[in-house]
């Protein structure tokens, strides 16, 4: 045990790995040029509400992609400070962020204050992306940004940056990203391209992804259900198991109508046998 | 051409993939439980300052990151809402994030504000990740921390969370995500240890990092140096084709001394045989 407790900590030198969710927030992106075209490539992924403000030429695909209302809104006119608090209410940014102080009670704040907050948490900007070259530009806004509390990244400037994109692998909502903590982008690149898609391009983790889902939300709705602790963690235990039971291969041929019947063999772990027929 | 920019869109339904930036930015841990320190593990990765506030028991584990000097501070009390700030200089808050209004000019801002932005960065909470057993408590941390532009993770909560965590494989700076957007985070860890592990293991790729960052850095200071846009293009370019003229592989086999020799063809590429000898 004491062996455990002290193994070696981490090593330092790598970056915080985070699934960011945007789903429905808004994001801005200051340029239309390739890197915009990337950014907002990964944030149509992540369901974000996407502006994009640019006075420069346009990507014919940022176009295309306005064309087909996959953007909030594109707007083609040089930028302006005002634009970082866009979509804001007036005066609820001050109504939500102004006069913290004093107030050090616990106690659960009242509706109109909750649901004031959560209005301005959709109406800001979760994200700022720049991607113009345009430096004095670019630092005026991550200062302005860091004002208003709103994370961002200027492309080609790491020490302006909340964070950074790397190369990933996808199907459906499985992701994977490679990082090397900005010291070789095209290395990451290459490990994806490589590596990566001949193991994974053959295996449909998309459908096993959709069959553990479904798995987890049979359990919780209909087989175990319940808000207790114990039952919380006897869900989470069974979980655990049978994903480990099988193979990721055999997960990845499963029908929804095997799940049904995997399920039905809770808290037991049936063979790969028991499921025919 | 027309039909590469009306090529389908970005499926959407995924997280927005990030390395995050916490190296010597205040990070606050609620609780000191497995979840708190597995929360500690990225972030000690990552080189945040990390602070833990635990009412409860304390995992040994992270008692010993303590003894270590590995955390900023280890609080054991009650949370109170003013720790959300407890870094903060008097005042601080109010002159940064007060009064953004009226003030549309884009021109430079004078270096005592500047300096003043800069000093909150490194003074304010970057992200708030509560790990307790106390949902009326970490719902009212939520809020709190919206009102002061703070991102936030509550365990547990995926409702109440800016991002989720991963499995991650790791050799050194080199990072590989795996994220199913909260659907299945068992699969993730069998995907790490049964996919890429036996992938990779074997291959020292952080020393392929290694090499191909002092590959970038020889040829940004010594090689090919110089900030005009076409310089940095024709370095973007070379680095981007030497990459791929080897095997990952190859890349984690050189020695620096092959990597003086490679670089020293610039602006051509060596094969295998020219640089022996």
């Amino acid at each position: 045990m004491s062996e455990e407790i002290e193994a070696p900590p981490p090593q330092p030198g790598a970056s915080l790995m985070l699934a960011w969710q945007v789903k429905e927030k808004h994001v801005l992106v200051v340029g239309a040029g390739d890197v915009g075209l990337s950014r907002i490539d990964h944030l149509l992924a992540a369901n974000a509400k996407i502006t994009v403000i640019t006075g420069n030429d346009i990507h014919p695909r940022i176009e295309y992609y306005n064309k087909l209302g996959l953007l909030e809104q594109l707007i083609c006119r040089d930028f302006q400070l005002s634009d970082l608090k866009l979509y804001e209410s007036e005066g609820i940014r001050e109504s939500v962020m102004g006069k913290c102080d004093g107030d050090d009670s616990l106690d659960p704040l009242n509706d109109e204050i909750t649901k004031n907050i959560e209005k301005f948490e959709k109406e800001k900007f979760k994200m700022v992306l720049t991607c113009v070259n345009n430096y004095p530009l670019s630092l005026r806004i991550w200062y302005q940004c860091k004002k208003l509390g709103i994370d961002v990244n200027l492309a080609d400037k790491p020490a302006y940056c909340d964070f950074y994109f790397g190369s990933i692998y996808r199907q459906g909502p499985l992701q994977i990203m490679i990082s090397t903590n900005g010291n070789s982008p095209r290395l990451c690149n290459r490990i994806k391209n490589k590596m990566l898609a001949p193991l994974f391009d053959d295996l449909d983790l998309n459908k096993a992804v959709q069959n553990l889902s479904y798995l987890r939300s049979k359990l919780r709705n209909e087989i175990h259900p319940g808000d207790k602790t114990q039952i919380i963690k006897e869900r989470m235990e069974w979980n655990k198991k049978i994903t480990d039971h099988y193979t990721i291969k055999e997960w990845t041929k499963f029908e929804l109508s095997s799940i049904d019947k995997i399920v039905s063999f809770y808290p037991n772990f049936p063979k790969i046998g028991d499921l025919v027929g």
